[in-house]
């Protein structure tokens, strides 16, 4: 059995090892042609050749371009740092909510956001969906050391990145001041208030 | 005025025309191919043989493969009837978005989903959001002839749909008791119990 195997439940690989010079090559490959050249003229050969692989090497380990595209978005995603510490739990996640939405819904973001979703692979979603997770939770455990209250992590995701995203994905990106109504509504600081039906005229029957 | 006028802002070809009758034919070999033959092998030259239109009529309407799947995707979103009345407003909307997460989880679901969603079209996925839209604010109308209080339509889209839409898209589809629970918390009824952070074990400083 060889253990440089991918079964793709993403392993990653070691990172010394052939298999993880392959993922950087073929990642930075795809980075630069897509500083280059229109995303619909990126072809599996020019990547290959670019990466100083086999095109079969691609396809074996990404199976197709869609998947590779994907892949490199989700490495996209990952941040560099931790978010910002501004000495709050609310203005932390504030903090890194906003920059998260506005990352999102500009021009590349929204390419990653549909990459992502578009790919057909069963984790990479789950993957792009962990990485705000273990954001949050971060942001989650500082507030708990400094002895703050904080919401539950997946309650954050349902109140505060599903609606940006999927407003987003809706071509109707939210604002700062949308952004900062869901923070703050999360955090039980102030009603939503968009919670109460806006003036609905009851039919004249 | 016409009472009967679509508020759809995607401008419905005239039923009768020729354009309406291409729409259709077009439409209609789509569905029967994709009952046929795998989604990756369709083809615009596929289509346009099934529907006696030329290529160059598929290209100049829709742009291009993407679009036209999108489109036929958001058809199929378009529901064929009301949602039920159940004589109260929080049962019709948990009946309503119960059948909606359903739906959109299962196979033929998220590929409509991301279909609408890795389309390139601007307002394609705003019409997707457009169609749940106008049901809630059905169901909001009818509420409000009921004399019942019921929450904002975009209280319930960034509350209900977003997390269940989000949740499916990370491959993490909700149960049916966390619909009815987005549902009674949208409604006041319960508080989300996924709101108090689960025993985040403080650092041991």
């Amino acid at each position: 059995m060889d253990s440089d195997a991918t079964t793709d439940t993403r392993p990653t690989p070691r990172p010394g090892g052939r298999s993880a010079r392959v993922q950087r090559a073929v990642h930075d490959a795809v980075n630069a042609l897509l500083g280059e050249i229109d995303r619909a003229q990126i072809t599996v050969p020019a990547i290959a050749a670019r990466a100083g692989v086999t095109p079969s090497t691609i396809y074996r380990r990404w199976g197709d371009l869609g998947e590779l595209l994907a892949d490199v978005a989700v490495e996209r995603l990952r941040p560099d740092t931790p978010p910002e510490d501004t000495g709050s739990a609310q203005r932390d996640v504030l903090l890194y909510v906003t920059q998260f939405a506005d990352e999102m819904a500009s021009g590349p973001g929204r390419t990653v956001l549909r990459d992502v979703i578009g790919s057909t692979a069963e984790n990479r979603s789950g993957t792009c969906c962990n990485v705000t997770r273990n954001q949050l939770e971060l942001l989650g455990e500082r507030a708990a050391a400094r002895g703050e209250d904080f919401p539950g992590v997946e309650y954050l995701i349902d109140t505060v990145i599903a609606p940006i995203i999927f407003r987003i994905l809706s071509n109707e990106p939210p604002g700062e001041a949308r952004v900062a109504a869901l923070v703050a509504h999360a955090f039980g600081t102030m009603p939503d208030p968009s919670r109460a039906a806006p003036a609905l005229s009851a039919p004249s029957s």
